[in-house]
């Protein structure tokens, strides 16, 4: 394990930060989370937006501190959006965080992702094992939206994302990878009872965005940001009988978490 | 009242089916809903994937084991798209279950439903009274996607469209009747908290497209899915102060849902 | 304050029409509120309706007793839909609740809501104190969706909105304000913990429009909806633990709400 009350200590201080400043989070994502994602980021301390249409997100991006594009449910003209958003990103030096939800299911997801990582540079790429593997294989995916591997499956295609484009990569699963190159950091926090809420991963990529609002090592962004959704994570499950009742535990843990949970809770090893 | 114990058995058969096999269901559905209804098939078991891009639903349908169409909040593109997965499941021996919410409010509603009951051979029908009765009667709704009418008041049009179409056809309410030809099935099950709560019908249409992925037979699978629906509000019930904490708790006991529950509960007549 | 007996007396008489009557109300409103509006008019006794498309908006509207357009995700089809919503509105003489979501946020917002109010005359405008001034001085919102006002600084805007377009404007905050000319109502109910929950702005004005859907004063509509909106906040702080298990017991609130609730706890000066 890596010294926790280091790590403890990066992730309180982005917390306070975001609750602070209450940065403006830019969403293009998908309709079935979309609630789901917004109240997280509230939870938290951020200040979410969504908006998809070409007309305005060039201008929203600007406001905003970060950009999460998640490809959940897609169609051409939020495509273009994307495109539009993350170039309004680039150009405006905002962090954009990738979710390629699904990449692998399809033709036209996994060749969307595939675009929208080589134009836009995305200083965060999060998904499950199967879709982080399909953005470097070409193998299909036959679970739908769902990981058919374990997150180590994922390692090395990782590590080639990160050196093709120099994007951090998070692949979520039972035990979180955070890898950068060389640095592969591994987060152990977090419930059983999380894959089966809808939107857990898509809300894991928007606190990301936050995380890396407030925070300019995207490393260390993704890192705090997994860890809190975790901790969250287990905090919920004291308070939950099944997959209903723990979503709202999970935003309350992000609401009301606070120093002391995340100096005894989180686990993350870095190697 | 059939042999309860008999049925029992078949529905818990089911369940442990989707518990086992996690079938992946592609809905494409409405926006109101989407986020309720994937994670009530993520509480009983099943894989739900959204997708509604013509470019990628043929594919999608094709890797998924049923396929659920509900018009809630149709437009255009979305129809195209009904189509082209409902030929993709048609091609594949992919159950289709439509849901056809407010059939009756609205001619552009109203004809879309028929034309896809028509062109797609669904398995199973799931609405309400008002709905039904819209698919074969040129009467108007003034309710909107709520029932004027009791279940039993679409009884003699839910056999004329199965003796046309050949699809089972699930008219809930405070009774459920899953009629087919000469059958008709009574459960007795659910809760009066339901209709309070927003896209019950259209997770009983989601649930029952995760019994059509397991079960052969349309008409079982109808049966058990509407058990199900009403013994999870049973349970539900007795847990929420709500309509607000009662969706919670609905998701819960599906998830939590045993056979013992089952057993006790099951409230199915047929005739 | 008001004579608050008179007040609590009008509130609960308007709740007991809708109870009764169960007023359908056409939300034309954004992705990601839908579901929580929708359960919010259900629990208050309402029949909400979701739909967009250009081909059935005119007789939807024309079955509903209000439209309530919210332009929280907005793109060109939809606006068309929103006009055309409108003008079926206007025909058949149903009040119509403009939410001007970011307005100010973007050049494309702000155009939109000021045309949607300028052509449409809705009889009631909901917003934020950014969102109102917004609509009448050309300044830029930095805060995206959220406001970087307190309500009192709206109140030249609303009173100028009520002589230009005769709307009564609701501005809402800490504080709303009820604005119709020389006249203004405020509305001290509410709580805290409701700007950390997703879409209770755009709950706010769905909740008018069942309001003004059974009451023929719009201004009358407007204060007995914000009142029951910060009720039953209270009501809900005392059950829940943070934002995650608030919404859930504000719909409850709204389900459960009595007399003697609105009468011990209505706040409403009028000036």
């Amino acid at each position: 394990m890596e010294n926790h009350s280091d790590r403890a200590d990066r992730i309180w201080a982005d917390i306070q930060r975001i609750r602070a400043e209450a940065p403006v989070i830019h969403n293009i994502t998908n309709y079935v989370v979309m609630n789901t994602t917004a109240n997280a980021l509230l939870a938290i301390g951020a200040s979410p937006v969504m908006a998809h249409a070409e007309e305005e997100v060039g201008e929203m991006t600007a406001i905003a501190r970060s950009l999460v594009i998640n490809i959940g449910t897609l169609s051409a003209p939020w495509i273009a959006a994307m495109f539009k958003a993350g170039e309004a990103a680039r150009r405006n030096a905002r962090p954009i965080v990738l979710d390629p939800v699904g990449a692998g299911a399809t033709t036209f997801r996994t060749a969307t992702a595939r675009k929208l990582l080589a134009e836009l540079s995305p200083a965060i790429v999060r998904g499950n094992a199967s879709e982080i593997r399909a953005l470097v294989y070409d193998e299909r995916s036959t679970r739908g939206v769902d990981s058919a591997h374990q997150s180590e499956d994922a390692a090395q295609a990782a590590d080639r994302l990160f050196t093709r484009y120099g994007c951090v990569v998070v692949t979520s699963g039972a035990v979180d990878l955070i890898s950068s190159g060389g640095l592969t950091a591994r987060v152990f926090n977090g419930h059983p009872m999380m894959p089966k809420v809808t939107g857990m991963g898509c809300t894991a990529s928007a606190l990301t965005g936050a995380f890396a609002a407030v925070n300019p090592s995207a490393r260390d962004a993704a890192v705090n940001a997994m860890a809190v959704m975790g901790i969250a994570g287990e905090l919920a499950a004291d308070h939950a009988r099944g997959p209903g009742t723990f979503l709202d535990q999970f935003l309350d843990a992000l609401y009301l978490l606070n120093e002391s949970d995340i100096r005894e809770r989180v686990k993350v090893r870095e190697s």
